[in-house]
């Protein structure tokens, strides 16, 4: 298996003028494309996450944007209309802040490549943060195809076993969607990290037989004090982390942090359908929770790592405020 | 929908002779019953989870003795057989041991008709536990379909319902076999009791709601020091439940208390296929996982209520020792 480029992951083809996407619903099975060429498409892939994965999304919707210009649409519908696609990641509207003076593909191919840069530089911060033998478990996909490229916390395993750091990978399935089980494990098998999936419900028992020795995430939203909104069980995974005795790390671009949301209590939490767990029966999904910066050992962004109290240690990387 | 009856569940036929099992693994799809010639397709019924849930599988197995003393066959071979299936449930091994000196079709049926007697008595005293308005969370399914008839946990939940206590269940839909999300959901829906299915992921963030007054699940076995195994799952869910300050109780019969076993560290622990985690990427799937006593606020048998220190208050409920 190649590695993943940047470009087929999410890119923007003047001729047409189109978006296309590597459509993550149905990897592993098949690398399909989704094709977008007209923002309504752009916006419905993030809806129904054909691309996921906060800077991804944010790096769709600049291409959104550029996409809208090129075809003559209003400027500012479409940002309403990409604004609407999903409402717990910040880079969504980071993104479409940076994009509103201007609103060109070589913006968005820029604001592509700053974005997986940034991966770059937070993945090699992050390696510190290793010993030699480390087993890491990590959580729904915050690798590669959720930014874009390179990946931020698979980023960090990958810049970690570059180094002779990390012995394997826990990989939490992630219910309803499965993005561990299906994204993770298949960017990790392509680097040859030696990993396994679990069930999300086994992740204590596993840290209980000591199997466990740090924990790493991407991040949807990071607060001003750092509290921070991710994947529906990254809360989960932190009181048990606590209870164990097992940091906790989040790793993301300075892009996810929102300096403007004071805490995790003003971030909205995206309710997703219950037909995502039961067609059956009744089910309530929140798609994400927020994890207190309490139970979080660092935060690591390109900017280097961010240890508490992070309303002070967080500024550096204001870049959204 | 009709409330399923005992015999509905499992049952032996003398004119075969055969052992009739509703097969849990199509519920709630499709209600179909399998049919056990001899001991073999009994134990490979417990061993594919047709039928699953401790006390149903000591059933099945008291089933599967009569079932072999009825062709003739060689009883200490079928009692090997019916042993090797599972290895974590004790009431395996309690019903072989309660059968061998009477291994008949009433023998069984009586064992039988006790289990479901024991589960309306845990139940009743497990109703003590709520007060009006409780919101319980529950995981996997301790239903009557796990117990014969009735259920542990979910009885104790139907008991609390009847006596105007218990507004409403979230119910961990408990991977990979979705235990609770076919099963345990089917069988509120029988009763009328509301509930909503959960990933087992956001259980956390309903404590961190408020959302859960109570936690109450089945068992697998009871050491004689309270340390329980349960369905994978149940220690983080204790872990996080002491966080949030929200008691978890475990409802089961005395025939799953073994005070031949000292502690949850002395108890099998089962693990299966990686094939039901993940078909395409390497898995690890322990089926089971040891909750300590001291996070366990109270063990609820038919004998009564058992509160800590547990080495003196299971004491009563000795059953196999």
């Amino acid at each position: 298996m190649q590695e993943l480029e940047p470009d087929r992951i999410v890119r923007l083809e003047e001729a047409g003028p189109r978006v296309v996407l590597l459509d993550q619903r149905r990897l592993p099975d098949e690398e399909v494309d989704l094709v977008c060429t007209n923002v309504a498409e752009v916006a419905e892939a993030i809806r129904t996450l054909a691309v996921r994965g906060a800077p991804a999304i944010g790096i769709a919707a600049a291409y959104g944007l550029a996409l809208a210009a090129l075809r003559g649409d209003d400027l500012a519908e479409a940002e309403r209309v990409l604004a609407a696609s999903r409402p717990t990641a910040v880079n969504l509207f980071w993104a479409l802040d940076q994009m509103r003076a201007d609103p060109t593909s070589e913006r968005a191919r820029a604001l592509h490549r700053e974005e997986v840069d940034r991966c770059r530089r937070m993945s090699a911060h992050a390696a510190e943060l290793f010993t030699p033998g480390t087993r890491a478990l990590t959580h729904c996909n915050a690798g590669g195809l959720a930014t874009g490229g390179y990946g931020s916390a698979v980023g960090a395993l990958r810049a970690a076993f570059e180094r002779g750091l990390l012995a394997s990978v826990l990989v939490d399935e992630t219910r309803p969607l499965l993005q561990g089980a299906r994204l993770t494990a298949w960017e990790l098998e392509t680097v040859g990290i030696p990993h396994a999936v679990i069930a999300d419900s086994a992740a204590a028992s596993m840290m209980a037989r000591g199997d466990v020795d740090l924990i790493v995430t991407g991040a949807d939203r990071i607060a001003a004090n750092g509290d921070t909104a991710n994947k529906i069980g990254t809360y989960s995974l932190a009181v048990l982390a606590q209870h164990h005795g097992i940091p906790l790390y989040i790793v993301a671009p300075s892009s996810t942090v929102d300096l403007a949301t004071a805490t995790g209590a003003d971030i909205p939490i995206e309710e997703r359908e219950g037909a995502e767990i039961s067609t059956r029966f009744a089910a309530r999904n929140p798609a994400f929770d927020v994890t207190p910066a309490a139970l979080i050992a660092a935060i690591v962004t390109e900017v280097g790592v961010h240890r508490p109290p992070y309303a002070e240690s967080l500024a550096p990387a204001r870049t959204f405020a």
